[in-house]
């Protein structure tokens, strides 16, 4: 597949991405139009939209209702969202850009910012586990399950525990390797598994997927390292360099950028060899492995 | 009921819930034992437990497997756990005590507290959706669904994000009633429902038991105020009169105290000639209601 499609689709789906939020996301006319105004500014018309991206590739290679995957795929990006929102707070990573723009603390307040990201994280859950979104009660469940596992103790937010702890502690490459995989690939693995679970895939399907998922989330990561390593800060539309200012190791730090790049090249071909069953209807996939390592931002 | 049953229910939901949140949450070995712990600290061995006595009271009424109850009432306990601990937050109410015990920020650090909100949130989800402790899949997308609503914009968030701007505009009475019903009596309201999907109750039913979750969640919010106006500081483990303090509106203030305690009697009545359809099943229930005004804490 060339640039050409796999662009097309980002556009398509940053554009469904946004007219879903936004009609999901009314201001109220009551005091907390503040609160939906800190959820919309964070949701809309910003970011690269990847987990909808892997959702949504995954799920058409099944056929499946374009309604129902757009419906999960602003759940999972409204988990993305939240996390986001709280990881710039000031006691966290004390961020004051994101996207390009001031970030939610910094354009409202930080009690409005903890709220927004409150307010996301239950919409995700509601809008899955809503009759009129995402089908049977089965799939519902499952899709909650899925990503409850993906963003909580065992995936994002245990991710980030180890991040913070890492300010202070020296990790080796197996426990960054770990640390990463809840951090950002539990999240982009759900994106892929939700896929899945809406196209009813089998078990084997399902080891495939997962296979691919989990590649393509460490490859991520090291392109993230990557570019805050050599990346530049306007294309990012955020502060670059602050790992190596407080330290903490890295995939970079820790293989140096040539064997960095390296290994996150030989994981997107790992990935993409998980979809050896599968013939075009996969393409979008595979560009999106690619895509994870060659964009510049 | 004599206040025996009612004390004696009120041990064995809190046991019950500590045991169940011990089990449920292992401190891990690696880096994220410090989120756990956090967890850990605001969950086991504090709070008086009237979402899960709710809960599991309602759920008794029609025979729930007991098994089932407790997860659910540890789901809610989950929300309403996170949400103390981001209200404690410097950023929002900075409270220094908490059920008699430091907040989580201060036996922690913010970082920490932000964190293991985040991750109670998402775990009450994840239990809710799994197969192993809610039963089938109808029932577990249901109990997602209301409490994703009752938790989220539609009902405890939003009530915060009324209550922080009701720090700088004066609100009347219906206001109030409303940004109450949304920050406490949804989350109240949600435990009685949580217990009747899992009871099947039909939609007669279902009216009637919303109709006296609506009832003591206004009186737990009056009864909070008077508590708040004229209660003592070490009976409640944290620091009173602080609404007073910051010039906002309570129905205490609206009101007067006499007129809210009339009020908060009168609510507890109505909420129990609610149940007039029941006998001696929901005796446990009405002890509840009374209860909720009668509390010192």
């Amino acid at each position: 597949m060339s640039a050409g499609p796999l662009a097309e689709a980002m556009q398509r789906i940053a554009r469904d991405m946004d007219s879903a939020f936004d009609g999901l996301l009314p201001v109220p006319t009551d005091a907390r139009a503040r609160l939906v105004e800190a959820m919309r500014y964070a949701t809309i018309g910003g970011g690269k939209r990847i987990r909808p991206l892997l959702l949504i590739a995954t799920s058409e290679i099944y056929g499946v209702d374009h309604t129902s995957a757009i419906y999960a795929a602003v759940a999972i990006e409204s988990i993305h969202a939240y996390s986001l929102i709280h990881d710039d707070l000031p006691c966290m990573d004390n961020d004051a850009m994101r996207h390009g723009k001031p970030t939610v603390h910094k354009a409202f307040d930080e009690a409005t910012a903890v709220l927004a990201g409150d307010a996301l994280h239950a919409f995700a859950f509601e809008l899955l586990a809503d009759q009129a979104t995402s089908g049977d009660p089965f799939t519902r469940a499952e899709l909650v399950r899925t990503l409850g596992n993906a963003s909580g103790l065992s995936g994002m937010a245990g991710g980030q525990m180890m991040d913070i702890v890492a300010e202070s502690e020296s990790f080796d490459l197996p426990t960054i390797t770990r640390l990463q995989q809840l951090k950002t690939g539990a999240l982009l693995g759900a994106a892929v598994e939700m896929g899945a679970i809406l196209g009813r895939v089998g078990p084997e399907g399902r080891t495939q997927l997962r296979g691919y998922a989990r590649d393509i989330g460490l490859a991520f990561q090291i392109a993230d390292d990557l570019l805050d390593h050599d990346g530049d800060e306007s294309a990012a539309g955020k502060a670059l360099r602050k790992d190596a200012a407080a330290g903490k190791q890295t995939f970079v730090s820790l293989l140096g950028p040539d064997r960095a790049r390296e290994q996150a090249r030989m994981l997107v071909d790992q990935a993409i060899s998980h979809l050896a069953g599968h013939g075009a209807e996969a393409n979008l996939l595979r560009a999106v492995a690619r895509f994870i390592v060659e964009r510049n931002h």
